[in-house]
């Protein structure tokens, strides 16, 4: 497609999406979950043809030659679709994120003044080839009354049309505008470019959801507000007054429950007060848990198994059975390594110091700093926030798990009885 | 000065902004309210310097031609010297925002979880000759424990850095560092556009208070995040069911109280519904106060003194004793043409009708919406915020008045007993 046709096509779904967000915005929060909640039963009624769709993507992928892990991330089957389906009805069960007061006060001079939560606006959402993306992404910010367009990769783009098709089935069940959830329905990687840098006029934010080269992008050329989101290189702190026996477990399954998520640990720090029997046992435990083991000459030094960390292994997101192991003197050094080294994303420290944990805690600047917890506890659902979009790694307006709540703004709505000010 | 050394000279005080951080995160709220006392302290004792430094600018800008209302602005006297010393202390009182817990919660597996108030990060601030500017906005960001990066207009470039001298004099009497608080000690124009494109690793947030033009360069060339603040085109819509004394009282405030800030009124929209009468009866209050109307033909039928207004006058903020009228024949009317012509500041609805009124506080998206009392109420100090650094027009982050707890971010600190997840 030439650029010119490209950009009207993209304007017009960004002036179909700012159409939708008053009707939206006014929608009562049973017409939007009586939405999810159709969509659930048409993602089942639709299994057939999204599985089929979903065929024709791997055949394609795996002609380019795709790796074999993100093949697994294309796959659907049975079993996804219905998680799919179930967790729209999550979503469909959460408090409604909208209208609520978030503070109300009244003023010496009568006053009353309330911060009530609004939708934040137009979202797109830039993703790569997890189909499942569609639907999470699409329920949740229909959840929060935000029109959205999704813009999905080129390898899943038939499962993500399938999928999309479900939504729509749902938001006609409700009698919501169409243009509350839209697709991109071009694969034209150009379409990207105009998302982030030509949509002002009716892009309220962007959320990229991939790899590092998508984020980069995205913080290279967006024009908009971005919530993005980090790789997380997560750091477990092992400090000397920890219990040798939750220590291992933290490691173990920070690093190893699933190596694939963002809160996974890529990092851990002994410290060097450890008794060095400690340190060995906890790097045997990873080694015999079959993860390789990245160390400087400390750790090196304590199981030959340890081969050498370079400079580039302190900032590696391996999202695989890898970890990087480091001996710092102390806290401080640990709280260094992880702000010259880290994404600011999660870390945890296992002591059984209090006051160290406190220092920890307060001193570490990451979204996420946990005591004497595993980093994979870093997830929406975890932390009750419900479904989540992801884990933020901004400052700006949103930080660590987004939820429904986080895709929100407010406004002032002030009640007065004639009022002037002097 | 070439390109090179200026880009050069900006980054090195994005680099030592940067290295503030962490001590200003770890400052006491004791030691930044020592701060801000002594810099009021020091304000005073400077007055005569400041005062000599004010009267080359003003003679610069007297030379250059600008306006009485510029020169207005730029003006200082003992009284504006008192009055700015008089914020300092006024902030330095405010509940330190900073550590607060916004929210705390324990998940079933007995994960303590808080949600904690902690600094934004690095804030640039662009400003025009306001010199006043220079000690509130040095002063909210100090209290946040933000550094911040202070660019004001060159025609008040010697008034802002003998106000700046004060500030550094509070910073060091309490043994903060210096660069906690910095002033762009060059009025090369050139110097604004390395602070919104090409400080990406050092500033983490943008926050232009100007006119029209700034802000759009702002919104233009911006590769930071952006607090905005557009102009203000505030309405009042008076509905069928006001309380005609009331009306007047609201409206003739809203516009007249002080017509140079952002929530002056700049339309008023008359329901038809209205009897002509009193249709009449505001119009000619706002004319016999001295206030020009640009009116629609309804207005213009309703007193001889009503000018005819043109398309540019509904989407005018006029900072002035000019106001637009239109009659619209109902709320949601006067909803659309808020929606067309606004700029989601700041608007009222005067009506006796709680029915009516609330279907207006819901309906209009902006950022203060208001039933019964006068526009002028848009300010943080009225809100019971404290100072502000202007009102936020956009969605994302902060909306509405921005005062120190909108200078923040926060994290998630996670307190466990060695939770390990399933």
């Amino acid at each position: 497609m030439n650029t010119d046709s490209l950009v009207a096509q993209m304007h017009a779904l960004g002036a179909a999406a700012v159409a939708a967000r008053a009707p939206l915005a006014q929608s009562t929060s049973a017409q939007r979950n009586t939405a999810l909640q159709a969509a659930a039963t048409a993602l089942r009624a639709r299994q057939g043809a999204i599985l089929e769709a979903n065929s024709t993507d791997l055949a394609g992928a795996r002609a380019r030659g795709l790796s074999a892990a993100l093949l697994d991330r294309l796959a659907l089957d049975a079993g996804r679709v219905e998680a799919m389906a179930r967790g729209l009805e999550e979503i469909a069960v959460l408090p409604d994120p909208v209208g609520r007061v978030l503070a109300e006060w009244t003023r010496p001079n009568g006053l009353r003044i309330q911060r009530v939560a609004v939708p934040l606006g137009v979202v797109a959402i830039i993703y790569e080839s997890r189909p499942n993306v569609t639907a999470d992404a699409g329920a949740l910010c229909l959840k929060s009354a935000n029109p959205v367009i999704l813009r999905g990769g080129s390898e899943s783009a038939h499962s993500s049309a399938a999928i999309y098709a479900a939504l729509s089935d749902g938001l006609r069940a409700a009698g919501l505008p169409a243009a509350a959830i839209q697709l991109v329905p071009t694969t034209d990687r150009a379409a990207v470019g105009i998302l982030l840098a030509d949509m002002r006029e009716f892009v309220d934010v962007v959320v990229p959801r991939g790899g590092r080269s998508l984020v980069e992008r995205v913080q290279l050329e967006a024009r908009v507000p971005v919530i993005g989101h980090l790789e997380g290189i997560c750091h477990v702190y092992v400090h000397a007054a920890a219990d040798p026996g939750m220590a291992r477990d933290i490691l173990i399954n920070s690093k190893l429950r699933r190596t694939g998520v963002c809160g996974a640990a890529e990092t851990v720090l002994l410290d060097a007060a450890l008794p060095p029997a400690a340190r060995r046992d906890l790097l045997a435990a990873l080694l015999d848990a079959g993860c390789a083991v990245r160390g400087d000459a400390d750790c090196q030094a304590l199981d030959p198994r340890v081969t050498a960390a370079t400079e580039a292994d302190w900032s590696t997101e391996y999202l695989d059975t890898i970890i990087a192991a480091r001996v710092v003197p102390g806290i401080d050094a640990a709280l260094a390594h992880i702000s010259r080294y880290g994404s600011a994303h999660t870390e945890s420290i296992v002591t059984a110091d209090t006051k160290a944990a406190e220092y920890f805690l307060s001193h570490c600047d990451s979204a996420i700093v946990l005591h004497n917890a595993s980093t994979q506890f870093a997830d929406g659902a975890e932390f009750g926030m419900g479904a989540e979009i992801g884990i933020s790694t901004e400052r700006f307006h949103a930080r660590g798990p987004v939820g429904v709540e986080q895709l929100a703004s407010y406004k002032y709505v002030v009640r007065g009885k004639g009022q002037v000010r002097p």
